[in-house]
């Protein structure tokens, strides 16, 4: 690592200065802040408001236990970074104070989406003032207030700032299915606080699903014990984290997916199958045939008394029934069903299911819910206080809304389709050409990134949501014209690291996971591989190496990232490399050195996977690396000699490049595009110098991508 | 780092080859194997049990839950490090099986010190035996067929051998002081599992100290509402602590440090005190005048109630009841405790302490518990089925064991003075010239490392107990003849990375700690920086800089390790090269390598210093460590080109080398001793070349160590 960090550094400074004023827009003074989410409107002046031991905090509005223990985190946070002890932070008055805290009121004794979660902050030389309608606005702005501080040789200091702030969603959520693989309390902890950290308001617990049902039920208790392979939250745990998150400003919504996905219900009540037991809790992945039966009154007996349950024991006013992927088949194999069905005049599954939805919403009206379910849901049989939550996309949702839905967009969210923070980060809950009335737009509430559990385990769970969901999260807060990718990026760097401080551990799973593959020594080379590879993006992994709920999370694919940072440092030198035509050399030693330590990958990992069997999956992957690194490096050559090569050359490193590209694996090279850009571009050799950027980039692209 | 791992490796080799006889010395196969503590009888023989998905147990004999989970811990364990599912695992008779566990009987429904924790383990090619009394003894087994697993081209497999174990001593402890600093019950919980792993088996909790009263008391609440800042362990969490050590085999005992170290309690019950109140949580350190005063029936009514309370919640048959550190101020300066005393003929503070004791012993019988103390509870008047646990040394020890009473050591044992793993190892309960006969040595029941609180926080805790404590551990169960060094380090490493696979932090939260510092890029530097500092040994911190319980602990001192890897491989390095006259060519490579990544590590922490005040202190450090990485460079110089230096190049560099020593710090350089060497090694050329090794050794340490 250490060797290439000069030119990084480099690299990362010139991006930053690009986008400085971009991230900046409405500043009066130019800085490089690392806020995330943007605040909706921010301005900095020359000036510092030093953070030293002498550091304290006045309330002098309204106060309770919720603002001062956010305080209390606060100064703790502070104090980690810098290293004061932070002893005499409370004042009773504003005078003195370094930071004045004015919140009009508590807020919402059980948060809502209506929430008022503004703040101001003002900092100026001697003094801040956070000013907050609510408890929850001056959570949000100590937020920004910790994120701000700063430092050189005089010290810490938080910059002179006006800062203007407020979401431009209301629900901002992250789903954390736990039934695929259990995530105990401290997880989900840990995550509140990240999500706490940006801005974030909604938890929604998938809590049951055919591969675990993970919650007590006292009325039956058989659902968690026989469901659950005795992994569940005890309604205490649940208490707890109803707690913990209310601390934060943030809602709890559970999520008890129906009629389908419901095997692990059946284990324990076979009697409300929809075809005949016994049953065990699903191993695979997948879409199942099994759902409760809707056409019996003990089934609406049984969720009654569940829901109600469930009603008391979740405050929030919206209650989340799932209602995805019924395939049908046990319904249309049953007889008494078929008959039901008919007698009812109810013509396929999907009147059925809306049949059942309809019984379900009457009850979730009884216990004082509103229903949240997956597009499925949508039919105009129910009410429209209900929130649809899209998988399917902004089309699904914008017609949702303008048949007066409200709706949520999880489309494009999907955490465990392991794509990179750009790719979440351009996705909109309302598309920029949307024909939406204002009205319209406003039932389009936000959004909620899913966190699916097939691929994820309390080791690596945190690597999969953070740090992608901060840019997700800034999606859902900041002005939709916050768009710059590489700015994102600048600042997701700074942001990643204060999440490990709440206690996140996105960033050293990684290095106890390689040491584990290789038993302490040689981790570096593996490190090397690991971090330019990404797991194949969307559903694709399922297809090459087939795994169940009992499949170890510990290999290759499980420690890879989504977004590697080196092949997108890779991917900007290139270009700046491509850009200084006809010299060649800006970026030179920098891609040379990537390249050089990537081709040097395979006989390390070979050497390593002598004793760690684990690790002989990757010795293709090194091979391919080291193929594609090579190919690099000639073509690094051709570009810098500025000279042609021969005929057969391009051909047959395009056919490397293709062989890589087609290799069956868990994990795919992010760089392959980059290195196939450099070897066109070295074919073009010595044309290419008489061209200007403007010119080569579309050439070049064109050849590299041959089928747009 | 990356750059000097060849050398490292053939060094690790060499050491490793050198000690592979040593670490297997029973054996009818040169293995080296890396089990840690070493068993008592050990052969391996040729040939392998293959590890693959058709992996499977049998019980044949007793079964209870305890030994099922055991069972399943040990193969989820196997899980993560092979990455196979090993789902087809329990088999019902022995037929076919790949492990066979033969059990006799649970063992002790509460856990003592008499339990019997032996086992054999019998690896054949095609089926591993383990057959134990006990189900402890089971336990301990799985954790030794575990550590046996290993891997090359043809799989994972255990290598078929022979075993037969059982601990040298009955206690082997770890004490974990949660007064100075919190512990939250998951950090407990992460070390029960490492100590399980180790076959440690008592956990030792020091419960109350002046700083905090860290349990719940329901007969008397202010105790712990008044005297814990609400940082305590209810007594539900209490009862999960002591059922998840019994899962392991590990005893737990609560310590209630009394009559001194009582701060804590006399916030919420001033009326015991010996001075009046009102009184405070102590802040700081060190050893304080207050104490109860144990002239008054109110005090031992109190404490009846409150020990009565405990004893009920601790099922242990010992309570530890402190006793240490009176200083017998406040004793002294009340004069109903000077009357009550002339009363009675108590002629000084250690005759009221024992009055004390005496009268404690009393509640402690009433209450069915047996008493453990530190040294100054020793007092004839007290029953010899006591416990002295020894923070004086082994000469206390023994002459409490001489006068019949039991003890265990834990002087040489302090965690907290961050001596080196090599320090702990060479201390044995029992001194090797000890006078003691068999009968009284078999009264020093084992051991406790103590983990004191003052520096160590949920955060960097763990990196403070482990990996060293795996040391202490081989220590209190291995035969007194395993004590070589040099493999006991490459046993360390492996075992390292195997704790952190249960869940604990002290190698990842190096990372965490250097990136929060620096907020994210630029940890390399800093982290080679780090990697060759070690925190003062012994007190010498507190006197650098003052720092009481609210002081963050995320400075360099608190991120620093205790036993510096390169510090230690350059000491090697250079003896190596050293013993290579008269070319001294051997490792130079790598010793050069290693002192120039040293020198330029100064204007990296310099630059760095710019944006984070916390690391400034590092300047001064990174400064010194060029200064001595330069004079080494240059001392290996002269020994490469076998000149002799200028005359006065010797004391100067000699003398930078003291400047270096004396620098007010809170760590220090444990890679001096070597640079001195260095240096003094070149001054002798070039006469050194006509030494032999023996000769050159005891010349240059001479001159190296003038004092001695």
């Amino acid at each position: 690592m250490k060797k290439r960090c000069a030119p990084l550094v480099l690299l990362l400074l010139l991006v930053a200065d690009l986008c400085a004023q971009q991230s900046n827009q409405s500043a009066g003074l130019m800085i490089r802040h690392r806020l995330m989410p943007v605040p909706m409107s921010l301005r900095f002046q020359p000036g510092r408001l030093a953070i030293n031991s002498s550091f304290s905090v006045a309330v002098t509005g309204h106060s309770d236990a919720r603002l001062q223990s956010g305080i209390e985190r606060a100064i703790k946070r502070l104090e980690s970074r810098t290293g004061l002890a932070l002893t005499n932070t409370v004042k009773s008055g504003q005078q003195g104070a370094v930071l004045v805290i004015k919140c009009e009121r508590a807020g919402q004794a059980i948060p809502t989406v209506s929430e008022d979660e503004s703040y101001t902050l003002e900092v100026m030389a001697t003094q801040a003032q956070l000013i907050a309608p609510t408890v929850v606005g001056a959570l949000r702005g100590l937020e920004t207030f910790i994120q701000l501080l700063d430092g050189d040789r005089a010290g810490y200091f938080i910059p002179v700032a006006q800062i203007q702030d407020k979401p431009r969603f209301p629900w901002r959520g992250l789903l954390i299915d736990v039934c695929r693989h259990w995530e105990p309390i401290e997880v989900i902890k840990r995550n509140l606080d990240g999500m706490a950290m940006l801005k974030l308001n909604v938890l929604h617990l998938h809590l049951t699903d055919d591969q675990g049902f993970r919650i007590e039920s006292r009325k039956y208790p058989r659902l968690h014990q026989q469901g659950s392979d005795g992994h569940y939250y005890t309604q205490e745990e649940i208490r707890e984290i109803i707690a913990y998150a209310k601390e934060r400003g943030i809602r709890v919504i559970p999520e008890f997916d129906i009629p389908g996905h419901t095997t692990s219900w059946l284990v324990g009540h076979p009697e409300l199958a929809s075809a005949p037991g016994p049953y065990q809790i699903e191993r695979k992945y997948g879409v199942f045939d099994s759902a409760l039966d809707p056409t019996r009154e003990e089934t609406y007996k049984l969720l009654d008394k569940f829901l109600g349950e469930m009603a008391a024991l979740f405050p929030d006013a919206y209650l989340h029934i799932g209602g995805d992927e019924v395939t049908g088949k046990h319904w249309r194999l049953n007889p008494q069903i078929q008959a039901f069905m008919q007698q009812k005049g109810l013509k396929d599954k999907h009147a059925l299911q809306a049949y059942f939805n309809q019984r379900i919403s009457q009850l979730l009206q009884k216990h004082g819910k509103k229903m949240v379910g997956w597009d499925e849901i949508l039919h105009p049989d129910l009410p429209n206080n209900i929130v649809v939550q899209s998988w399917r996309g902004q089309k699904s949702l914008a017609e949702g809304a303008k048949k007066g839905y409200t709706g949520i967009l999880s489309s494009g969210y999907y955490l465990d389709h392991m794509r990179t923070a750009a790719y979440h980060y351009a996705v909109d809950p309302i598309r920029a050409d949307s024909d939406l009335t204002e009205q319209e737009a406003a039932r389009i509430l936000g959004g909620e990134a899913c966190m699916w559990g097939e691929y994820v385990g309390p080791e690596n769970i945190d690597s999969r949501i953070w740090p992608r969901m901060a840019a997700i999260a800034e999606r859902f807060w900041s002005p939709r014209t916050v768009t710059d990718v590489e700015d994102m990026y600048r600042r997701l760097e700074a942001v990643s690291v204060q999440l490990e401080d709440l206690g996140l551990m996105h960033q050293t799973y990684l290095g106890k996971m390689l040491r584990r593959m290789v038993g302490g020594e040689g981790v570096e080379q593996l490190k090397t591989l690991i971090d330019v590879v990404e797991p194949l993006k969307g559903l694709g992994r399922a297809e090459v190496i087939p795994i169940t709920q009992m499949t170890p999370l510990t290999r290759i694919v499980d420690v890879a990232g989504a977004d590697s940072r080196p092949a997108r440092e890779f991917a900007l030198m290139v270009e700046g490399l491509l850009n200084d035509s006809p010299r060649f050399h800006v970026y030179r030693d920098g891609v040379q050195r990537l390249l050089e330590e990537w081709r040097q990958v395979h006989p390390a990992i070979y050497t390593l996977a002598d004793k760690s069997p684990i690790i002989r999956e990757a010795e293709t992957l090194a091979r391919d690396l080291s193929e594609l690194s090579r190919a690099g490096l000639e073509a690094l050559g051709y570009l810098s000699e500025g000279v042609a090569p021969p005929e057969e050359w391009r051909n047959e490193k395009l056919a490397i490049i293709e062989k890589v590209a087609k290799t069956k694996s868990e994990v795919e090279f992010p760089i392959l595009p980059t290195v196939r850009l450099l070897i066109v571009a070295a074919g073009e050799m010595p044309q290419l110098k008489t061209m200007t950027p403007g010119n080569w980039k579309a050439h070049i692209t064109a050849l590299a991508n041959p089928k747009k």
